[in-house]
Order: structure tokens, then C-alpha cells, then sequence
């Protein structure tokens, strides 16, 4: 079960409101990049981890209960970046008209309600929502929990790969300070996370962790297509020679070559329309 | 552009129709483990492919092309699998009914309608949709391509994982022999899939290409949190001791060590809520 | 603005409720071939008509107003399917058994709580809902209104023929007099509302109606590929003769040939990635 | 930010498991009446809290925080039910066939792969994943917070009222002891959580705080239909009479009556298509 | 059944069209808060209606068809406010560029197609579509029906709740006289249907109603949790006192209290992965 | 199985990239009218295709595999348009702001941050993805493949007829020499595929084919409704008339007619709600 502290993970400051901003940090909340995600993810793998100790189990749920921290702050750096969003279409034309602001002082100007997501001035009355930075809510099939301790492991490389590029580009667009800051804590914690999953696959034996799921017996596969690059070139140019066309593959377990696709079945073809089944009578 | 043979990439044969195995099959079609996800991802990482070299947008259009192909050996496995299924609601009782064959012979009984898929029998006219198991629509949100050719490896290795995983979990429900062939077919690809992406990886220099992206200069991240395990446990106690609490860290670039979780930031406080924002009265 | 009569367009009765056809009958509610599509298609190409006369969005109206009353006698018979249907788990086993009642009595077996919609007990309390025999809601992005009129009747004929094949389906599998009734009503309501689109596309000149939106000057399409069909098979096999590859064009604008596909474009490339993109620094 | 334990808020034991139930279950998890949405709806409701005090943002992050460990119950409670659950199609016919175990014996049936749901098998590897019965994943659409805290105690009241249904037909439906009893325990907390909010609707004022918002000056509202029912029988038949018909408005601002609705609009004339707008010819 | 008028049922005017305005009104249309939604929502709750007398059924009726006509309404107000909408990017620069028109009149400058739901340009052809301001469409998993009325109700005001505070926005955000009239029509009818739904709470017998759902035996729940706020601060800090901490509980069944709460069950530990289910070996 | 050439099918050069336009061009890949869409559904209709014949299943393999290299020229479109799109919500005042560069020069503004789907900066690092316009990502749900040949090239114009009307609003939005040249040939490519789904009608019959299905008995619908235009006005205003409402069918079958619509049924009464079914007691 769970607790909370009132007071947040990091300090989250916004020296000058910007809907705009808050629109993009959306995108850390509610894409599929974002922290809903992680969270959500290594809970659903903590809550049914199965094997022999309980450790990974542990493990997850440190990181998850972290992550509801970030969900936390980022909701929080939304709501302070909306502030003074313009509530009427018309204040774009007076008060916040980028035209206005930007002839006559040369500085940045306002962003007006244009740029902002409407969800924020319709349907949270300035505030943040489970969503992305396009108003779409976030959908729980990205929570990746397959059971395969080391499938899962890399989902969660992956996702932390995916959420540090976003914290990376959001730094990139930001002009605040209070808002660089704080991203780049978020920046650090990604890099930890990448590292920490990477650490738990070489503790699942690295290459013998491969291929995943490793608990089927390879000679049930058919093994002559296991560890061989095809090429559909319509003209048969073989592909770019590279560390995945030669040499030991990667799990150890075979050697890597090119080949040229070609057909191994023939045309497929189905039984006619049955009687009944709503089809043409041509088809029958 | 595109060229087709009429010809299966290899051949797809079904000696006992099983509308159930069928639908447990769309999984591997429209599910987000499924061919329709690893084909148009690798089809956008291709056309978005930028860098020094056509290199790997090369690669990767081979190997989406190829996916094309497995979607195909699906929908016609499933095509296939339907051909005899019941049509009405009656059949489950007469013909097809579970009870009376078992009870009568022992065998394995038919699945009956109550087990199909609706939608193939009232949508499809007994053939393959871009859906899951549950008939979901496949949504191309889980089509990832970040622009990041190190983070989509990873994504790559993790799609081909938790492919694989399911293709053996349907090896394994499976009774017809034509199909358990197609899936130790497709398991071999997945194999290899896997351990192409890992390739490119190692081609891009391993643990140098991290943290992901590898372009961004850590020194603006807040590094006494990059490679430190946050513990959460209300009590304060550690978490377990692993690969990811102690030693070098994966990049090489730090060590990790464990710590408990704080408070560093104070408890938000957040503007009233505006005249005109639509909030309460008690609220302003 | 709208009004309503108690009373039901045609009469729903059930003699024999089957929890299992309720689910099915939820794909003409809330299924892309179902009536709520209609309904509203039907309502947003009437309330956004534009033209020099309201004939159109008048005859519009009429149909959309009698699709929901189409609605409503589908949720009745969901209801009224639904009057005894199983609330536990364990009324499988005794009570509406399949097998119990069909080895002792050689009749129908009652359905069980496996074959059910799990919504229809968990959700709504043995009642309808917006969504399709799945259980998937219903989803507006399937209500096609594009603006131009002769699209929208090809879109309002494809509604009503999977519409009317849906129906033809139920129709095939269910075995309730009531309900057999109750679908050769909207089968043939169906067959009418596929007829009278068409009728409007006669009246929109027929072929004087395409290529559509006909109010595109063709000069600036390039003609010499506007009536060619294009073979894609690797080896140049020349695609089946038809209709479709000689003689005039079906709008009288020009003669159907079939020529093979090449590229006339070049091999595509990309800038590099730009610094501050997100992307690994070997892609810059 | 937040904190964990590793047991559990309340025992959950599962004498027989039932991969039927685990289906069920789910509902509660990532249906719409289900605990991620209250977990995330009062999370979001509390960081988006605006007003003179913090009341009410600390009150819900109590309420947001105990329902994660009501996710973590249920998440227990179907990999439990699923511990022995059919891994193949064969087993339907064999060892878990309802026909031979319930006609052998009497007793109740073990649930077959055909009632299951395949996402269990296929996707999760027996475990429980944030999605509902049919395994459609959940969608932050339904986290209800909109800057308007009476507002959103409605919506709490709803969510508690549709969760707590949604216990009490789980609980009917159930057969084991250790899940009526994990059951009872939901079932009492959705009563008090019922009755929080409904309490809070008491501290803004109870009728003071309607209409909901409370902020809008009731003088630029069309106050002749503010409290008007409007019949829209066809031939004119009155409503039901009813408390919403007569007496005084539940706000005590206005009384009720019923009037026949009638056009006070006239039909609508949109301008024509305009050229360049992809319309007919014959719309412009 | 069901009949129109082609008449409106309360006049639209737009003086001014403002194509970003048309965005926002999509949010009264096919957002969560819209009309789409309480006319589905009332719909489905009166064909489900289940109960001694029709009364309920009679009135939802009246309600759900009155709502058509404000869909109806909107949907005009979003065509006339499209009607000189851009339809090139060029048409930014030159005629309607916000720039040039207000420094030059020190007007309001027109909106310009940045601003633009390009939905409304793209695909409706100047039109309105059953989706929300940013372009998604309405899904009907927002129809809330569960079958029971006092429920019902609750979802009702919530969703009138809701709904009126987007109408104060919009009304807000307007600038054109024509607009704010159809919104204080609208505005005055959502006051209405709160009133009306809440006036069926207090004739289902007020507080006896409570709690939802009322044919719970309440022995059966685990009632020391009952009434019992449970507060989870990490450090035990006392939640917040209010109404829901102290006397009476709203239902008159209980005594609120307030108590930390802390961990009833132990530690879960789920089975190891069984062989065949696409685990890792290490998890066996 | 599938091949590729890396040359694209038609050259796409942008001499003024422009982000706003990428995001237009986004419709044309994952919108419902986009090429994705006609691609997968030719595919499915192909690999589901039954009848006496393998002509139409080859038929649509052709076109099918055609579209792969529209999605290509269209993504490589949007990576173009992207090239130097603003990174920072700083670039928006300084150097692209439109006031400036306008006010000065008197040319066309460059786009700024504001109008950009921020997927294309945040997630996709320049590149496109498969979604629309509105950064909602394309659901196989549109894929209409309905196993009866007939209604699906009905679909099939459908979907042409609706990219055509698209292609025909960008040619028309665009300002780029280069995007108008690629527009020009997809418009002719939608020209050619409308003309030959209608061929294939011819082929089938055309008035002969219908109703779809027109393998049904038409003996068994009710046959008095079958040709009946209902009118639903609510005074019994007349329909407009028109080749819907008189003369021959357009299949030949029947003649058209015009009656008032009127109730055939009774109000319906559903049962009392059960006990154990989560209602109000006052519902049972």
C-alpha cells in the first residue's frame, strides 16, 4: 500500500507563464514518452512479477512509487505555466497580441490562445490532464507488462530512452529557468533508470537471457531462418553489409549471413463464400 | 516503392479449422505484440531516417518489407482456421455443441460459437481484421519512431521480444500441426529480428551510445541523481541489493549507489482560480 | 428540432431471451455497421449541408430522424434478450448449464455467463449500450460527413450494405422468431436506404458526378496516370484483365489501360539530424 | 511525493482460482467504474487544486493515495485467480472441460480458455494489465477534473456509485470465500467514499452551490427556461408529472414547470460551398 | 420513434464568423462535456429503463430528444462560424494575418488557419464533426448507463455539472453577440437538467437512497471501514478536518472518523511462471 | 510476400519547407482519408478474398501494394517540410516570428511553433508518424473489409472518393511548387483507383448486385418497406421529392414510394430490475 508527503520530489518554479510551454509539458504527462506510462508500467510488472524470490517485485515497486512523484511535479509546472493564459479570444487581439508586444518592445511576446491546447481553457479550467501535448488522452495499452522479465526490462529501456529524448527536447524549447531546472533533474532520473534496467538484464545473464522468451527450446524453432538477414530488394541488391550480415550473432548461438528473399509457400487459396455467411452470391 | 509475388513468404496450412485458434491468432496480427506494429515501425524509421549515411534506412526498409509478408501468413491462417466455423447460434447445440461430441467420443470437442470471436463471424465474413484477440483495433500509436536511432533499436529489440514471446505462447495453445510449422517459422524470424537490432547497437558503439539520446551534454543534467537508486519504502527500509545499486554503472560514466527518497522541493502552492474561469465562487 | 412517440417503429419481442444473442445484436448498435453510425453520418451531412437548395439536408433529416428509433428497437431487444440471463459464476454449473440441459433434454442449451458480453452484467445491469459486440464503444471518427455530397452518398451506400449484411447475418443466426422478425424489417429498411443514396447519385448526374470532388479541374491532375492501373508483381506479370484495365473509363473521361509500375522518383535523402533534435550524435 | 509498503492494504486470498473471475475482475481495474480512474482522478483533481486554502488538495491526495492500493488488490487478485489457468486449446477438451467434470460429478465446472480472456494467455502471461472484462485498455478520457470543485465532487459521487455497483455484482457473481471477503472490504470503502464527497458538497453549501458553476451571474442566462421542463412528445402528451415538474427548484432560485417544447429558431441556411473547398459543382 | 422540425429550437446568429471560435464550440459537441454525450447518456438510460412504471423512462425521453436539437444548434453555430474561414496557408500572410489587419485598424485581427482545427478545413469541408475542440472524435464509453437510476442521476448532474461550466467558458471566450445569445439559452437549460435529475434523487428518497447501490445488504460489507476517512500521510500528519471527518455520516448510517491507515495484508507472493507460459527460465 | 525499390514512385521535392504544411500532409497518411487506410484495406480484402476465382484477391494485391509508396511520398513530404522547423518557443519571437518577418518584407511569414503539431518537434524528432493532422493516430477500425465483395468496393470508392476530396484541399492549401507537382499525381493516381472499384461493380453486375448482400431471399424481408421513403416530419410535412421518391428502384426490384412514418409497435415494457442485480431497491 501507499503514502504521501505534501511536499514535491524537486522545487517546481515558473518565472513567466507560458500556455505554450504548458501545451508541450503535456507531452511528459500523458504521451506515450511520458510518466503516466512508467509508472503505470513498472506497477502492473511489480504486481505480477512471478519467479523464485520477490526481488524484481521490490525492485519495480521503488521505481514506480518514484515515478508518481514526477507525474506530480510535472501536473503542478502545468497548472503554474497557465497562470495568466488568456481566457477570451479577444484578449489575442489587445493585451496579448504577440504583434503588439513584440513591434514595440522587441521582447518575446505572449502566446495567445492560438497556441494553446483549449482542453486547458475549456476543460480543466487551467490545469493539467492525463493527455498528451495534442489533447489525446493517454491509453493504457502502452503499459507493457508480457511476463518475460527480460521483454519487460528492455520496454523499460526503451520507454526511459524514448521519455529522456522528450525531457532533452522540452529542455531545448524552454526559456525559463525554473523550468530547465527542473527538467533537468527529470533528465538525471532518466539516465539512472536507463542504466538501472540495463543492470538488471546483465543480472539475468546477458547474452544467455537471449533470444527472449529464453525458456523455448530453440530446436523447436526452424533454426536455418533464425539467424539470417533477408533482403526484398526487387532486384536481388543484397543489403548494407553491417555486424548484423556477418559474424557470431549476438546470443552466441548462430552466425549471422545475408540472403535474398523468395517464396517458400505458394498462393494462398480460401474455400468460396459459405451459403449464409452474407457474401455475394458471386462469391458462393 | 513496392513490388508482390502471389506467393507466401512460407506455407500456411491448417488440417483441423479451429475458430478459437484463430482468434487467439489476430493477436499476432493486430495486437501491439503484433506483424502490423514491426512493419509500419519499421517503415517510419526508415522514411524518417536522417544521418551521414542511407545505412540504416536501407536495413530497415528490407526488413519492413519482409514483415508485410508475415501479416499476410496471419490473415491467411486465420482465413483458414474459420472455414468451417458455425454460423448460428443453433449449431452450438446440435453440431458443434462441446458436450455432445465429447461425451460421445472423448475427442476434442469443436469450439463453438460462444468461444469465436464475434466479429469474425458479424463483420468479416470469416476472414482476418487488423484487431486483436479481443477485437481492438490495432492504433497506431504504438507505432514507435522517435528520431532517435538508439532509443528505436531498443523499442525494435523490445517489439521483436515480446513478438517472439507471444508466437511461443501460441506454439504452445496450438493442436494443428500445419500451424505449430507456420509459428516455429516465425519464431526463427524473431529470433533473428531480435539479435539484428542488438547488432545495430553494438554498431553504435554500445554502452557509448548512452545515455539515450547520447547528444546532450550531461553536464546540464543535475548528476548526483544520474546513477543514484531512489528508495521509497515508507520505513526507510533499503531496497534489495543488485547490479543497480552498486559498482560501475552501464555507460561507464558514473556509480551507481542507493539512497532514500526525499522531499527537495516544498508543497505547491497554486494561484486562486481566476474570475471567468468557470470554478466556484469559493474557489476565487 | 426533435420529438418522439412512446411507442416503437416496429415490434421487438423476444420468446426465448439468449444472453448470447444480445451480444450480437450489440454490433448493429454500436458496431461501424451499426445504426448509431448512421444515425449521426446522417445528422452531421444534414446539419453542415451547403448548396444552393436545403433538399438535401430536408431528405437527410427525414433519414437520420427514423435511425433512431432504429437504435432504440435494437437496445430493446438487448434488454429484453438480457430478462434471465445468469448473474453468477456459479449458475454455469447447475442451473443453465449447456450440458446439464442438452444431454437430458436434446434441446437447445441455455448460454452461459462465458459466452456473454461481460458489460452487459458488470456495466449496464442486462441493458444495451453504445458499443459493439465486443464491447468496444462506439467511436465517432466513423461518421463520415466530408463536406462533398457525392462522397457522402458512396459513404451512406457502404453504411447501409455493411449494415444490411450485418443484419442478414443476425438474421442467419439467430433463432428467435421474434427477433427474425424484428431484422426482416431493418433488412428491408436497409435495402431502401441503399436505394435512395443511389437515387441521389443519379440525380447528381451519375457519371457527370465523378471524378469526385468534381469541381476539380482535371487539367491539373496528371492525366496520363488518371486512367492507368498500375501492376506491382516483381516478375511484370500483368494484372487480371477486367473491366478495369481496357475501354472507356466508367465517367467517359478517358480509357482504362494496364501498364507496370516503376519508379520515377529518386532514392530519398534526408537532412542530417539537427544538434538540440533529440537525435544520437552519430546521426548529425 | 510518494511511498510505499510492501504488504498489502487488506488480505486477498483465492481458494479456487478461476480464470473467469480474473476476467471479471478486471473490470474493477481498468473499466470505467474501476480503480485507475479514481486513482488518477482524484490525483489530478488535487495537483490542479486552485482556491484561498489547501484543503481540499490535501484531502484528496489521502483518498488518491489509498485507491493505488486498491489497484495493487485487485491486480493480486486476478494473477491468484489465474495461477492455474488452461495454457493451451487441448485442455478445453480433457482435464477442464465443463462437460466431463460437471456431468462426472455435479460439481461446478473449472472455467475453460474458451470464456477466458486471451490477453491473459497471450499478452500478460497470467497476470492482470490496466484494461477492462474485454480487455479494452483503460483511456485517461474518463480522469474527471475540471477546475470546478463542486463539479468534480459530482463526478466523484458518480465514480464512487458506479464502483461501488460494480463490487456488488462482482461480489454476487463471485464463488470464493477469500473474494467476497477482499470484496466486502472494496465494498465499505466506496460507502465512505460515497459519502466524503457528498460531505464536501455540504461544506460549499449544499444549494447554495448550484447551479454548478456558482460563479456565473444567473442575470445573463435565459432565465425563462432555467427551471422549465420541456415536453417533446409528438402529439403533446405532458411529461410524467414529478418533483421536477412543480414547486420549487432544488436551488431555491426559481420554480418548476412544464412547457411543450416548439421551434423558436428558424430552418438554418448555410452559405454555399465555396470554390476551392473539395464540394461538387453542383454545391456552389 | 422519433420526428423533427426543420426548424431550430432557439435562433443562431453569427455576426462575426471566427474560425477558432468554431474549434472551441467543437468542445460542446463531441467533447465529454457535450451534448452528443447527455443525448446518448439519456437515451441509453430510458431504453434500459427497468423499474414498476415507465415514469422514469418517460421523462428520460423527453430530455434525450430535446438534446438532439441543441447538437443541432451547434453544429449550425460551428458551420456559420467557418463560412469565410482561410482555405490556403498562403491567405495567413496576406488578407486575414493578424499583423497587418491590427496594426494597421487596431481591430481584432481575424483568426488565421495556425489557429484552425484543420479537421474543419481538411475533412468536413467548413463543417462541424462529432469531436472535441482538439479534433478527437467522441467516444461513447462516456455514455453512462449502469442500470441503476439513483447512479443514473448522479452521472446526470455530473455530467450537466460539467457541461454548464463549459458553456460559461465558451460564453467567456465569445466576442460575438449572436453567440453569447445561443450560449445564455444553453446555459439556462443545463441549470434545468441539474435541477431536474437532482429532483429525481430527492423523490428516490433523498439520503435513503444512499448508499448507491441501496439493495445491498449492508451486514455484508466490512462496515468498521464504513464511514472511516483513512489518511495516508507517510508521517501520520491527521488529514484535514471537515464534515467528512466528524459526525454524522450523509446516508444517517454511520459516524465519520478519521484514522491512519496502515497494512492489513501481508507481503503477496504469486506462484513461480509456469513452464509453457513464455517466461524467462530464471522465473520458473 | 513483398519486395521494395528504394526510388520512390514519384519524385518529392520541397522548395520551401514549411511545418505547417507537414502537418496538413499528415491527414493524407493517418487520417481515415489517408493511405494507410486504402493500403491495409486493399490488403485485408485481398488475404480474406473468397469466390470460385483468385482474380479479385490478385487485383487487389496490385493496388494494395501500389499504396505502400504513397504513404512513402508522403512521409518523406513531411520530413522535407520539417527541415528547419523551430526547435524553441524562442525561435517564435526572434527570427520566425511572422510579425517581423512580414511587417519588414511584406512576404509570406514563416510558420512559427504555434501552428506546429508538437508531436512532430517532441516525438518524432522532424519526421512523420502514423496519425492525422490532429496528432491522433490512425485506428484500424477504418479498415472496411466485410467479406462481401459488393459492399466493399463501395467502401472502396468510398475511401478514393474521400482522398481525392483531401488531395484536392492540399493542392489547394499548398503554396510550394514541389508538394503541388507530388498532389498533382496522387490526385490522378485517386482518379484512376475510384474508376476501376466501380469497374469491378460493372463486373458484379451493377444493378444486379443489388442489395448487397444479394445472396439474401429477398421473399424473407418485409418486402412493404423495402422501397418506401418515410417521412418523419413531425406536422406530416412531405419529404422533397425526388428520384427517391418515385419511379422505378435502382435495382429494378421495386418502386420507390413516399408514406409518413408512424408507429407499427407498442411502448415497450421491460421486467422489473432482479435482485442481485445492482439496481435500486426501488427498481425491482
Amino acid at each position: 500500500m501507499y503514502y504521501h508527503d505534501k511536499r514535491l520530489q524537486y522545487p517546481v518554479r515558473v518565472e513567466t507563464p507560458d500556455p505554450l510551454f504548458a501545451r508541450q509539458l503535456q507531452q511528459a504527462i500523458g504521451g506515450i514518452e511520458g510518466e503516466i506510462r512508467v509508472c503505470l508500467q513498472y506497477f502492473f510488472q511489480a504486481w505480477g512479477a512471478r519467479g523464485p524470490t520477490t526481488k524484481y517485485r521490490d525492485m519495480l515497486l521503488h521505481t514506480a512509487t518514484e515515478e508518481i512523484g514526477h507525474i506530480e511535479m510535472l501536473a503542478t509546472a502545468v497548472a503554474l505555466n497557465l497562470e495568466d493564459a488568456p481566457l477570451s479570444l479577444q484578449e489575442t487581439a489587445a493585451e496579448s497580441n504577440p504583434l503588439v508586444n513584440a513591434v514595440m518592445s522587441g521582447e518575446r511576446p505572449r502566446h495567445t490562445v492560438e497556441g494553446m491546447l483549449h482542453k486547458h481553457l475549456l476543460s480543466t479550467g487551467l490545469a493539467a490532464f492525463p493527455g498528451n501535448a495534442d489533447g489525446v488522452p493517454f491509453d493504457c495499452s502502452h503499459v507493457y507488462a508480457s511476463g518475460n522479465l527480460a521483454g519487460d526490462m528492455f520496454a523499460n529501456v526503451t520507454a526511459e530512452s524514448t521519455g529522456r529524448t522528450l525531457a532533452v527536447r522540452l529542455y531545448n524549447a524552454a526559456h525559463d529557468p525554473g523550468m530547465k531546472d527542473m527538467l533537468s533533474f527529470l533528465i538525471a532520473r532518466d539516465t539512472m533508470h536507463q542504466q538501472q534496467w540495463l543492470a538488471v538484464l546483465e543480472e539475468l545473464g546477458g547474452a544467455a537471457a537471449l533470444p527472449i522468451p529464453n525458456s523455448f527450446d530453440q530446436s523447436l524453432e526452424k533454426q536455418e531462418y533464425s539467424y539470417a538477414f533477408f533482403g526484398t530488394n526487387k532486384d536481388g541488391e543484397a543489403p548494407p553489409a553491417g555486424r548484423f550480415t556477418q559474424g557470431a550473432s549476438m546470443d552466441g548461438k548462430g552466425t549471422f549471413s545475408a540472403v535474398q528473399a523468395a517464396p517458400l509457400g505458394d498462393e494462398p487459396v480460401l474455400g468460396p463464400a459459405r451459403k449464409g455467411s452474407g457474401a455475394q452470391s458471386e462469391q458462393m
